[in-house]
């Protein structure tokens, strides 16, 4: 049941009309890590540099995430500066500094490359392949991609897609990749390149989810976003969504069409919670009964027949 | 439980990327009509001109469109032409010819005067204010409007919201509207302009309906739209929302949390349909069976548990 996660660990300085912080803790396997350790076991593979605050590892540890896959390398860890202005949906990139994560190659220690669920977060997808190369025969093989990589890197892209069950993408970016507005055409599409799961992010608007290949009598699942009333800082929603999404999916150790739509929803719960605060923030001292309530909105939000009524307990086991 | 509409009645040539049509039947009262008219009576309060074509008011009257409150006066008919490009989120207005719209004074006549349901098609908020002026006491007053009127007749806009219980409006111009880029306090600030009820409309990603103070324990319902994989053309899509969500309102004749939800959906379900043809056409020959299979399938897309199980009926009661 445990999931073997592969991304950036970073420092971001971040600015949002809420406020700004600087060298908070960041990055793709960070915010996927720590949302999915809610309901279950992670391992990450990732790299930081000599001044990565220690700190910062000891939170990653107080949440139960695996660090044996994390390299500690010469020189500064991987720095992001960004700015989100008023309608706070894309991100204004002000300096990369890439550092030791210029020469990242993800080395899965041989004790986790049995895992059965395996998250790629959005990295060059040659290092994607690299890590699938190094695993036996997972369960699942889920993945994250941006607009840099389908420009920048298409045939890597398309080789790392081939080998991944199950997508996360933004809508702009899924219309991107498959050259199709429409976006029921777009999923066919990307299907057609590999993943048979394809789980659409809309920001504000929820995700959708492609289900008609899983027995579930639906082509589609919508889970919407929950209205917020102060989203303080959207960095890392989306590798917050991946967490909840796959964490729920690995503790339900099923991939039935009733679990990937109450992953869906636990996704979008994560994310949801995770634009509160600035960096993890409001993952610190987040319990079982915070997520329990928040899944509840949920229910109550996409209720045809009225609010939640029965529902049953979230699985957040940890 | 019949419904007042007042609007346009209009002769649309449409260009998209499936095609395009002259001059065909087009405007907000008779797509907000002919969809409502699934689910309860509705009378017209519009304007046509000499030339309208018999076989469109053969069509509204074969629909049991009330037509008592639709004048004819000398000269042509309303008339607009469009295009839409790839990604059909926007009409371009290539020429608009008001016509005899020009001196719309809209007349309630006053055997309807007494109407309990009351939607303001999206037309001059002075002319929506001189409808209520018209009518007695309606059980619910709905209305649409648009960013021309928002920036062009800001103060009439406010005179006319004041009166209005129910507003649908689109999501970029509800921000307008409101001044406020977070759709939460876009809502909460357009309430203080008079609706109590307030639904966004998010073109293909659903709507969101206001819900805190109807005693429904949520904040807020939202309602997926159906992914649809051929949009042929998206003209009415609104009105047709608003035509499902009113009717199916008011064939239930109750404002309870139940209802609005299920109103919403029913939007969402006559907009779905709406879009899959051009002008009114899907709506010819739809039966109550095409709507309930199309309700089912909403269910599915959004059911938390599981696709539809058992859904009480949808009461298209024509």
């Amino acid at each position: 049941m445990s999931i073997l996660c592969v991304g950036s660990v970073a420092l971001d300085s971040v600015c949002t009309p809420s406020g700004e912080r600087e060298e908070a803790l960041g990055g793709s396997a960070t915010f996927f890590s720590t949302s999915a350790s809610f309901f279950t076991h992670v391992d990450v593979v990732a790299v930081v540099g000599e001044d990565f605050p220690a700190e910062h590892l000891r939170f990653l540890e107080s949440r139960g995430v695996g660090l044996s896959g994390l390299e500690k390398r010469p020189g500064r860890t991987f720095r992001w500066k960004g700015k989100y202005g008023w309608d706070l949906n894309e991100a204004q990139t002000l300096a990369t500094e890439l550092n030791v994560f210029e020469s990242f190659a993800p080395r899965v220690p041989p004790a986790l490359a049995a895992a059965e669920w395996v998250f790629l977060g959005n990295i060059d997808p040659d290092l994607q392949s690299s890590v699938l190369d190094q695993v036996q025969k997972p369960k699942l093989v889920a993945a994250d991609t941006m607009n840099f990589w389908i420009s920048g890197k298409p045939d890597a892209l398309r080789r790392a897609l081939g080998r991944v069950d199950l997508l996360f993408i933004n809508d702009s970016e899924a219309r991107q990749l498959a050259g199709e507005s429409n976006v029921v055409k777009a999923v066919k599409a990307i299907r057609r390149m590999g993943p048979r799961l394809v789980c659409v992010k809309r920001g504000e608007y929820g995700a959708l989810l492609f289900l008609r290949d899983v027995d579930d009598g639906a082509e589609f699942f919508a889970a919407p976003a929950l209205p917020i009333e102060e989203v303080r800082d959207p960095t890392g929603a989306g590798d917050s969504f991946a967490g909840g999404f796959l964490g729920s999916l690995a503790a339900a150790g099923s991939l039935d069409a009733a679990a990937l739509r109450r992953a869906t929803v636990m996704g979008s719960v994560m994310a949801s919670l995770a634009v509160e605060d600035f960096s993890l923030d409001r993952f610190r001292g987040l319990t079982p009964a915070d997520i329990q309530r928040r899944f509840g909105q949920f229910a109550s939000l996409m209720g045809l027949e009225g609010p939640a009524a029965k529902l049953t307990p979230v699985s957040a086991v940890r």
